[in-house]
């Protein structure tokens, strides 16, 4: 490894490198790759219940939990090791992450001193295998309108949990079709006839012996598109009955005389707290899906190396893929967008660590990190699905074949974007955050009453830089008038540039929603007729939120070719990403038709000055090629 | 079946309608359909080979084969029946596909009397199963530089089959791994020492009982992405020897005194004439992936009609999927180019047929089929790439359950991009088609070889109309100016915007190719430095294509109401194109920025008004219920 590669790694990998490194030697691909024969069903689930087991003998899943809980505290680490695993078999990453991150971390979050000692220790050492049974058949996105019920019967001195509809049953649930004992099941809350909104309340789902337990009916989603070592199954409830005390009790709770309390008045925003510890698990997609996109590059841009086709005119050597523009057209932009968004997750974690990890949760902060993490896990899981299908077009037929690991690749990501929030719908979210002080709108937080906020008002502070405030701030001062002289990679135009998007995005859209406050107004057609606007908002706002923790992580590192290096796979990020919205630009009068031109230009050129260096490029991602070992890596003696 | 939606799939069907009738009453799902239970590789490929037989015992394969070698002669019809097959299992597409098409075509095609007599009878039972075995590891879209090799020995009037390196070997070959009883294998035919380019020659590559034959090695691909139920291998040939007369010799033969004999002077020339003959294979993939896409979109819109989530403000009732603008803006433009390429997908079959049945081949059409196969191969797998993505995210979770067979839809379609020709060097065929004459570029038309032509002369009738040309000209000469009062919706000016940026990227780019003339030009760098440009001119013109096969196609429609509906998806379909490409045409002042806003808006307009008609208009696509059968169809209770 060239010293330029080991200083890239070392930016990349950002603030938990150690374990990093650490996993880089330790790890067993033998155990914790895709497996590289052909497993029904039942075996792969087999299989990767038994990585889960190996994996609770190690101290990877107590990072997760507080020192308080039993745990070590290390949360950064904790959805860093996730990030890890998301270079191997992703069934493994999903299945650890639903029992310890989704299931644990409900226990953890939502519930109190007796759920902690009852449960976490058997949690974390996977000996009671878990389920996190949010998601119905008829509700996804709107969890809200969930439709199970958890009803306290102040006779027994039980909840009953119950599912009355069809559409009510839990779907989708990993852990569920086989493996799972208790469920985390997520219902509305009734009390004495009263519905306190949505509760998690803890289920056993099977016995030891591995039956349903009475009154639960387990079914089995059977085969998906990809992550079949997943059992994801589902969940139906008659009237089944468990003691008060499995109410995970932290935000609402049943005191021994039948008598509902909660230290959240108001119901909306204390189901908005429940979820916003939850928010762990949408940052660990967004790592999975980033490190499953880097192992597709890695192995697409090698392929591109030695692969050759075609003779050069007046030539007898074959040129190689990666020579060609149009090649380096598809790997190069998303190659550096795999960087920045690497840079943009380091900085995600980091902050999550440093807020949920303080003594005292900062609300407000809690709420930008809830929103920053969507944005992160939208970005990252979008740019994983389009750009391993890119990588696995550009391996030809080669691409296709199961043993050089781009079918699963594809197959098992593809969810992500559905999975931990629908894309779409997170985007909302994304945009509602800027359109509103949090404070005054924490009170409703559905997507639609966005609406009502944005004819009310409009926040001031539309834009708030998240990494390196000063530096951009100087970048952006000294950046040149429009269409200057000073070419498109001056990093200050391309800043103003992409804030300047995402600002007269969000003005625009406020002052569409502000029709629906006008008497009469059908609130709905308001904001339908603007869906796409609010949702081009939030993408404006994720893309400057990305370049400026790219900007950061340039300006933190210390080796000057490194620097220099990651400049240029800055331009890209940002030069392609100005190429893609150009219509845009061009049609508000942000950029000159030349100034477009010499965008398509710059990029073109930067594909063909980096093409020479994609190899070091991928290598600082710093992949062992035992966990790569494909057909792709080598050529074919020809 | 409203009078509508009768009205719409009769157009949409176009001339084989009668075909495609009868297979909506007399296809039986239960055999055809993908397999609903979880089934090993060996029982997928057992159950498609089973099902070729199935078919083998019906008329259709006589098809594909002219009267005078025992089949129908109706070579339309052949591709109409794959098309239709593009609905059931895509797996038994290929599959017969391989056997029929491929080896049949290659044999029909390229082989004289003594072949058609031999083994055409056998081939159309499907009692000799064969392979079409040209790609090899090494070399897949530059077949022009195969390594195997067709040795003429003359001391035993034998031919001696060779795969001299690794590289060499067959690879991905449908059939190999299983039941292939006889290859067609593409090598280069050396007679006395002389290399005559490349040749087709029938091996036998397993006996009766299924062993291989002596010197051939038969490898396995494995599981795929995909088409688990096509059994692809790997042939490694060893010195293998067959009789001379196996030569497939209508293109180029050896004599009893074992001299090579070719009507066809040129080597180039003679392989692309060989290889145009097989252009079936092509336009049957892209009736294949569109069908495939239609599958897609009738689960996808019927889903979006029933489910709901979230609640509009004010009311209680929850808003549907397909009611929510950005929702709208997934499907409708991608259902509107579903008709697009369906109606172009029509012409270019009728074409096909016309030409190649035809007493006497014109050579010219013959170049320009090939081209339009190219092209609208490109346009349609493309789509289907993006679409049935698009159609697995729009239904959700559920989306990603294997029983709702938008997985298998994903996976099995996805290397249509790749096989027949990979999408990014056909459309760079396209493009060299339109920048040469065709006479005067047909001695050469490797990839490269374009920049010597473009470099020489620039063809001067660049935009040749190819459906409905005189209402083509009578619209644009009717149409308004730039951005006048008429609006987007005007046909002409729309076709004209089209037919515009088609004109103006063919035009640029032969300037920049023109520079590759100068003396000491480094012929390569001047056209990979245009390389994307040259694939945009491509696109451009495959839009425009596409655009005229609507246009026609409305106005070949008799009835009104399904004429004014068509008109509007038209619209669409413009407008979408033309917003996708809106950076293009503002950086190029083919529009304004005020002209801009206005098709986007249109765009949005025309998503709202198409939406309450969304079900009808997949309705028309007329894929029986039976052939559906998905939990996509209809809502859970709740």
């Amino acid at each position: 490894m060239t010293d330029l590669t080991t200083a890239l790694r070392t930016t990349l990998d950002g603030r938990w490198a150690d374990l990093k490194n650490e996993a880089r030697t330790e790890f067993d691909p033998a155990m914790y790759m895709p497996p590289t024969k052909e497993l029904t069903m039942d075996e792969y689930r087999a299989r990767v219940a038994e990585q889960v087991r190996e994996i609770a003998a190690t101290d990877h899943p107590r990072r997760g939990f507080p020192v308080a809980q039993g745990g070590s505290g290390d949360l950064g680490g904790s959805v860093t090791a996730f990030e890890v695993v998301g270079h191997a078999d992703l069934s493994l990453m999903v299945k650890a992450g639903v029992h310890w991150g989704l299931f644990g971390g409900a226990v953890s979050n939502l519930g109190t001193q007796r759920h902690h000692t009852a449960y976490l220790p058997s949690i974390i050492d996977a000996t009671l295998p878990g389920c996190f049974a949010m998601t119905e058949t008829g509700h996804g996105s709107d969890v809200q309108s969930l439709g199970t019920t958890a009803t306290y019967d102040k006779d027994t001195d039980e909840i009953v949990v119950h599912t009355p509809t069809p559409a009510a049953r839990k779907d989708y649930i990993g852990g569920a079709a086989r493996d799972g004992r208790m469920a985390a099941v997520f219902a509305q809350l009734v009390v004495d006839g009263e519905n306190h909104g949505v509760h998690c309340v803890l289920v056993p789902i099977r016995d030891e012996s591995g039956a349903p337990m009475p009154g639960v009916t387990i079914g089995d989603c059977g085969a998906k598109a990809g992550l079949l070592g997943v059992d994801n199954g589902r969940l139906t409830f008659d009237e089944v009955r468990v003691p008060r005390t499995n109410l995970l009790n932290r935000y609402g709770d049943i005191d021994e005389n039948g008598v509902y309390t909660s230290p959240i008045e108001n119901q909306t925003r204390r189901f908005f707290t429940m979820l916003g510890t939850l928010v762990r698990g949408r940052i660990s997609v967004a790592g999975g899906a980033g490190a499953a996109t880097r192992t597709a590059l890695t192995l697409a841009v090698t392929y591109a190396g030695h692969r050759r086709q075609f003779a050069a005119p007046g030539g007898d050597e074959e040129v190689r893929l990666l020579d060609y523009r149009v090649h380096q057209r598809k790997l190069l932009p998303a190659l550096a967008t795999s960087y920045a968004l690497q840079f943009a997750q380091n900085d995600l974690v980091a902050f999550m660590h440093d807020i949920q990890g303080a003594e005292q949760l900062d609300e407000e902060k809690q709420r930008e990190l809830e929103s920053r993490a969507a944005g992160i896990k939208v970005a990252s899981t979008s740019h994983a699905t389009a750009t391993i299908q890119m990588c696995r077009e550009a391996c030809g037929g080669a691409g296709y074949l199961a043993v050089n690991r781009l079918p699963a690749l594809k197959a098992d990501t593809d969810v992500f974007t559905t999975f931990e929030g629908d894309n779409t719908v997170l985007l909302q979210l994304v945009a509602k955050g800027l359109l509103t002080s949090y404070r005054d709108s924490f009170g409703d937080l559905d997507t639609l009453g966005m609406v009502k906020f944005g004819a009310r008002q409009f926040a001031g502070q539309l834009v708030e830089r998240t990494a390196a405030r000063g530096l951009v701030q100087r970048l952006i001062d000294a950046a040149p008038g429009r269409d200057s002289d000073k070419g498109p990679t001056d990093r200050g135009w391309q800043l103003d540039l992409f804030e300047d998007r995402e600002r007269h995005l969000l003005e625009t859209v406020a002052l569409r929603l502000r029709k629906a406050g006008k008497p009469g107004a059908d609130l709905f057609a308001v904001f339908n007729e603007c869906q796409d606007h609010v949702v081009e908002a939030a993408r404006a706002h994720v893309d400057r939120v990305v370049l400026e923790s790219f900007v950061a992580a340039i300006d933190g590192c210390q080796d000057a070719p490194a620097r220099e290096m990651l400049s240029r796979v800055c331009d890209l990020y940002a030069l392609s990403t100005i190429e893609a919205h150009k219509g845009w630009h061009l049609e508000h009068g942000r950029i000159t038709p030349a100034r477009s031109k010499q965008v398509r230009a710059a990029v073109g050129d930067l594909c063909a000055a980096l093409a020479p260096h994609a190899q070091t490029l991928v290598d600082a991602f710093g992949i062992p090629t035992s966990w790569l070992g494909t057909e792709l890596l080598e050529p074919v003696a020809g």
